[in-house]
């Protein structure tokens, strides 16, 4: 792949670089400046391992004060900055280039403060997604965003992506559980938006910090909603004879207005690939196949499953099968958590991430499986059925060249499809670089431009996550 | 009262008042520019009565096309301009100047289209709220975000206050329920922001033009959800002996993680004038009374009833009355729809809208107290208790003016202490003029300026909503 243009890095910083690590030694403890090559390298990639770009330095600072007085470095020096969590974006949001430093907030990992009684918790952002929910559950409390790398990635990359996961369909993704962040400027200055209280008052500032992909500040703190554990929840696996079928089931759930906590989408590839790598046991005679998950108490849980089997009969299941035991439930998620990896161990894919009107859900199944079909590539879909979000799994040789540019295109014919039906691009994995040069398939001109210049608001030198997000062509910027 | 200074309208403009409303009468049908100034009277002011201007001119264009014009020739022409729902915002948001037009959406009210599989309704932005309802409830759906003034207030003044009301506890407040927008912007250009699906890729502009108070553009159209109303629902009484045992027992209610529909709030002054009023049979022999609204099928009733009644009694209620019919239901919403009407039967009042963390509440009431004692003011609570929404109405007498200049000084001490225990200015009314002079308790200056330029993206010429939100000194425009 790789088949995105990078601009040509700046010789003169380049040039530079010795004086720059001497001075970014001066900013930080010496310690937390990683200099030389072999640490550099591990800075290189992202998820999206095909694009890869040694940094000029990569800094980790270690509290607020040492982030401002780097980022204000760097904008009287016109170095550009890479913001980094855990490095597991999709899209290649962490790509570094060669004349850039990258700051990664791994050291912001504390818990600040825990207000039970209101409901949030304050933390440094670069604390890992599981470790909030790990600080709060002995009080019976967790954090709902739940993305596939919840292990590793940082609530700061969750900010800058506006995370999802399969338990969003229920409790919202990232932005709806960020209530307030610290962030600081490119110029160093230290702006908070939100706070422990609902709303603000004017421009919903906290709202567009969410997803901006790490190109208006560094985010270093976030007050994030935290929520008491429901009584119990179980799963129940609905197979069907057709992907269409199934993508009907969930338009007709959700159309009723029952919202499970989670609806996670997986088709015969998938199937075959997990249970075979998670011995899940799964059905292997169908088609489709649903994990809906609801939560309650015991009457409600039996209540919502009723109704669920009601709905789902008018689209002929082959089977449905109600988890009865913790063992059960752990089984079925085990194999769709498992996913990507047992994806991975079979095949190179390219994960796309596109978003759809549910209603269009069945017929976008069958056009993604005929748009694969014409590029002769296979596909395994597995996915946040409930809201959407589809996760199409182009399966290829990565070290076939034609076949991954073949890939890239195929993968590039299915988001062009999401938009047409009234979708977008991306629905948690963000834009980044991957998704850059499609950008106008979804926003026009005057759109764009608009987007542009709010970004110029944040970071007038254009220096924070460099090539990004915007097509190059028609950037306005200096 | 009027004590917040406006700048000094321009005379040039004003000299040209002829010459604009002949060109108005090109750019939309010549009946739908109002020009005498018994026409114009009725546009002066909004539910913030205390401010009147007269406008230059009052323009009401048909579709977004003619919106477009408009705002294009006044923008060439620097002329401002003042965009208008139904006029019933609570903080002056769209009180003209006599240098600006106002621009009224009223008859912008078509539903565009429904999509119930989908959930989502498409509509012009001047229907209002309540019409949104009407059009799905044969169908057994709803539109969430419910102000006190549904029947009056649109669409359009809803998305500009990111509006709440008793309901949005449980469902989200405006920004919660609006998936995508079409605005024109000042030059004519017009954008639309999210859509039919979950997110958009890169910044949620979406979210920071609702709530930005008709600063940014004026928008025509909005896509929103429509929810399935629930099975039923079920109101109750609790009645305590001092507001802070009430304030406590909401903070225990929502920390243990039960959700009702609605919570709300009254003390003695406001259940005595509402009871008075609509002979809803509230008790009298108590200092506060809570409202808790819950709905599901019968059991999740019961169930959360149960839940709630737990809890509650940790705090010694002195009544607790489970409606036991429609009738009763409908007695005990009566009484709190009919407050502010109750109260303004009675005295002049000053509606605040401050938020606070869940948890200071109790405490909160004990100050709002204390500062109206030391007042001399009489002050009656009556506010959306779960997500921490207070509205104090401080009662005076609005022809005694050294009384009114009181009750704004007293209302100004009341937003300093809810954003002096990590609250915040306004939940649902907004900034407008009213809170305009009191932004630089909550933010910085580096916060301010940096809001201020985001506006100047969106309108550089700042010719849209002229003087609100922002203090006057400090400014960053032309």
């Amino acid at each position: 792949m790789d088949a995105i243009a990078l601009p040509e890095p700046r010789e003169d910083i380049i040039a530079r670089r010795e004086e720059i690590v001497r001075k970014l030694k001066t900013l930080v403890a010496p310690d937390c400046v990683i200099d030389d090559e072999t640490g550099r390298r591990a800075y290189e990639t992202d998820a999206l391992t095909a694009y890869k770009r040694l940094p000029l330095a990569v800094v980790l600072p270690s509290n607020t004060q040492e982030v401002s007085r780097v980022l204000a470095y760097c904008n009287e020096n016109a170095i550009k900055v890479v913001a980094r969590g855990a490095g597991t974006s999709l899209c290649g949001g962490a790509l570094p280039q060669e004349d850039a430093i990258v700051l990664g907030v791994s050291k912001l990992n504390r818990v600040l403060h825990i207000d039970y009684q209101n409901r949030t918790a304050r933390v440094e952002a670069g604390i890992t997604n599981i470790a909030i929910s790990n600080a709060v559950a002995s009080a019976g409390f967790f954090y709902a965003p739940d993305p596939s790398s919840q292990i590793a990635c940082t609530l700061a990359g969750n900010i800058a992506m506006n995370s999802g996961g399969a338990h969003c369909l229920k409790y919202g993704v990232t932005t709806n559980n960020v209530l307030g962040i610290k962030m600081v400027l490119m110029t160093g200055e230290v702006i908070e938006f939100g706070g422990e209280a609902l709303d603000a008052p004017t421009y919903d500032l906290l709202a567009l910090i969410v997803g901006s992909e790490g190109q208006f500040g560094i985010v270093t703190e976030a007050t994030v909603r935290i929520l008491p554990a429901a009584e119990a929840a179980r799963p129940m696996l609905l197979g069907f004879e057709t992907s269409k079928a199934a993508g009907a089931c969930v338009a007709a759930i959700i159309g009723a207005g029952v919202i499970p906590v989670a609806i996670e989408f997986m088709d015969r590839p998938a199937i075959e690939v997990c249970d075979d790598f998670s011995k899940a046991g799964y059905p292997r005679d169908v088609e489709a196949l649903l994990i809906v998950e609801v939560e309650g108490s015991e009457s409600e849980i039996e209540n919502l499953l009723t109704r669920i089997q009601q709905i789902a009969s008018f689209f002929e299941p082959k089977v449905i099968r109600v988890s009865q035991s913790a063992e059960e439930s752990a089984a079925i998620w085990k194999g769709r958590k498992a996913a990507f990896g047992a994806m991975g161990h079979i095949s190179d894919y390219y994960c796309m991430d596109g978003v759809i009107p549910l209603r269009k859900l069945a017929d976008v199944l069958v056009e993604i499986s005929r748009i694969c079909t014409e590029h002769s590539l296979p596909v395994a879909n597995i996915f946040h059925a409930g809201d959407g979000n589809l996760h199409p799994l182009i399966l290829y040789n990565a070290n076939d060249a034609e076949e991954a540019s073949r890939a890239e295109a195929c993968g590039a014919e299915i988001l062009k499809h999401c938009v047409k039906v009234g979708g977008c691009l991306t629905g948690e994995h963000g834009v980044g670089i991957e998704k850059r040069d499609l950008m106008g398939l979804q926003f026009t001109k005057i759109d764009l431009e608009q987007q542009m210049r709010i970004k110029s608001v944040f970071d007038p030198n254009w220096l924070l996550n460099p090539a990004k997000v915007f097509p190059l062509d028609g950037r306005e910027m200096p």
